[in-house]
């Protein structure tokens, strides 16, 4: 006997893999550079030629016991103190390695920081527009993700509805940013204003209330946009990270938890994560790919054409009329369809060969995704594209 | 709050890890050429050149969005094609990339086979003597692992136990052979007669028990040892592989998942496992290493120093009376100890430097675990220390 649970799961495909198989699908009729396939978060820039040179360099002249051999639970020493240096260099936070655990991409770090701090039935708030992978990321472990609405106005936090879903059965609050899928940073003051909920809302329900920050874009963010540190608003803060965006390399999963130093409970927890590991058949990332990336953490892919991209789109959309709030980072935008149902308004795009993701499932209808890494000049060929199908339908 | 269940599971330290850690710090103080160090199951042997070569190959020749783009949830489709056709070559059974989930290594593997298969409250029945992971990876999935006790006569199955304990609540029974820790490989009798008795029970039962078979160390049997392909006597086998040992490289985090294609649900199965990952943080293993070891898969380390230090050992033991399986593959050997108390036994045998694990984490008390994944040189060199401790103490 199956479990019913999985079983059922395989009749609910994506919608963005859906989209993203017609793309491939009519690429095959028309040629894939003519299908403006704006479907997939997949990073388009080529990993940087540092990070091939390290791995090549490691292959040619470590032992090779030493260089495939186990890491340690928590990962290879040598990597949590370069990451902790790193982190403490940037942000001014003593991170040490003691605050380090080495993961397989952001999945992997959100699947140990979710069971660090849930028993199943306790509750995980996010705020809408939001990755719709989240929902089961969190049900499968038992905890419940509720989602708050999202504030339409600039995608900050809808503070109203959130300080009326904080419960007492909230353990935990994940947030996202940059976020996927508006684009948007939040800023300090909603960092701030959101810590100060939360440590008051501690305080009067008796428990830790954990600030788990989803970072897998922090390092793509836009010219003149402040990207404040989530860690130093919030002692209680996870930060779970992947290399995934920043060095274009998702396949090779790779990122890390790393709790604020300043969160009492943090070398327990880190410790707890190597036991969360046994749980859930996780015995850390690659230990080559560790070592790797370990000697390129502070180099990032050239991330820079994601500006370019969001610049193109971003005025056309308001020259064509779409209410869209200008995305401070990642390689999303979040506008608002230009009919109230956005599946409708995908679906007529896709006679233009634009394939854009209704933004049902991010938990805001209405709007839509553009995932905009793919190259320069098919953006700038989509605009054309994007402009014959509004000035015909609308 | 922290979750107490992982909190707690931090005061309980590994016998192995920690008989591991002695073994280093006595190393550092007399020379760790000097320890005799047998705890822990970390291959010895080189990675095949191949490999190293088509990794290089592979970074200096492909694409980085190709080499390091994410893999399809179920994994990269020609490494599951290659997979499956080595798996048909070998074994004659007709798999195809519909029956290959690739998994983060055996314990990624295993991860997802048990959640396939089992609810929480189920049970899972695995034969000591027995890998002790097999507990924390059964229990925190909520499922209930229950170890049927030896046949000590020659550590193949103790049926009648069994038989005693195969009741209606049993979803799956877990196999490990060749055997972690007694090298034991088992025979086709064995594997008849299990998948005889697994047969007639689901059918008493009106529901299938599943049989998950761990194979990290299937590639390295002894001379003259039939090594039978487990899903070939039974048609509802999980099989869960690692390159692990057979390729020397247990950080890469690399194996798979093949449900027999006789079994009536197997492209369910597989694609579940896509579903179960998001639920565990799993997305696959990394995709450079699926593709170099897509291309080296009927390639091994050079595995034969393992049969020449069984062979040292075995001889060794049975001369200084200890009561022996001889091992049929693997790196391990487990004789039982000279005095009831293998705890005891393996305090005593510190003392010359020989680092023992006694048998009662694996479920055997009054038995010790040898890991003789070690150069052949300190294995002779051991023996006279083995000598010592015995002729001196017993």
């Amino acid at each position: 006997m199956l479990v019913q649970k999985y079983k059922d799961m395989l009749s609910g495909k994506s919608v963005i893999r859906q989209l993203s198989e017609f793309a491939t699908a009519r690429g095959k009729e028309i040629g894939y550079e003519n299908v403006f396939d704006y479907s997939l978060g997949n990073p388009s820039v080529p990993v940087p030629q540092e990070f091939t040179d390290r791995m090549i360099h490691l292959l040619a002249t470590r032992e090779t016991s030493e260089l495939h051999g186990y890491s340690p639970s928590l990962g290879i020493t040598g990597v949590r103190e370069a990451v902790a240096a790193s982190l403490e260099k940037r942000f001014g936070l003593p991170y040490r390695k003691e605050h380090i655990f080495m993961a397989s991409g952001a999945a992997g770090a959100l699947a140990h920081a979710f069971r660090l701090v849930t028993e199943p039935g306790d509750e995980i708030l996010t705020f809408a527009p939001f990755f719709p992978e989240y929902h089961p990321y969190v049900d499968l472990t038992g905890a419940v993700l509720k989602v708050v609405p999202p504030d339409f106005e600039d995608f900050q936090i809808n503070f109203q509805a959130f300080e009326e879903m904080l419960t007492p059965k909230v353990m935990a609050v994940l947030i996202n940013t940059p976020n996927n899928p508006s684009g948007v940073v939040y800023s300090s003051e909603t960092l701030k204003r959101l810590a100060d909920i939360l440590r008051e809302k501690s305080k009067q329900y008796g428990h830790d209330i954990y600030l788990i920050s989803d970072e897998p874009y922090r390092e793509i963010t836009f010219e003149g946009v402040e990207a404040p540190c989530v860690s130093s608003f919030y002692d209680n803060t996870i930060m779970c990270y992947s290399f995934s965006k920043s060095l274009s390399l998702p396949g090779e999963r790779i990122g890390y938890v790393a709790v604020n130093p300043a969160c009492k409970d943090a070398e327990d927890m880190i410790n707890m994560c190597g036991q969360i590991s046994r749980g859930i058949g996780h015995n850390c990332p690659p230990s080559i790919i560790q070592l790797a990336v370990a000697q390129v953490l502070d180099r990032t892919a050239d991330l820079k054409v994601y500006e370019t991209n969001m610049n193109l789109l971003y005025k056309e959309l308001v020259e064509l009329g779409f209410t869209c709030v200008k995305p401070g980072g990642t390689f999303y935008i979040f506008p608002k369809a230009l009919e109230e149902d956005a599946k409708a308004f995908c679906e007529k795009a896709l006679q233009y060969d634009l394939v854009l993701v209704p933004g049902d499932t991010f938990g805001a209808p209405g709007y839509f995704r553009m995932a905009y890494c793919i190259d320069t000049e098919k953006v700038e060929r989509s605009l054309a594209a994007l402009r014959k199908f509004v000035q015909e339908t609308y």
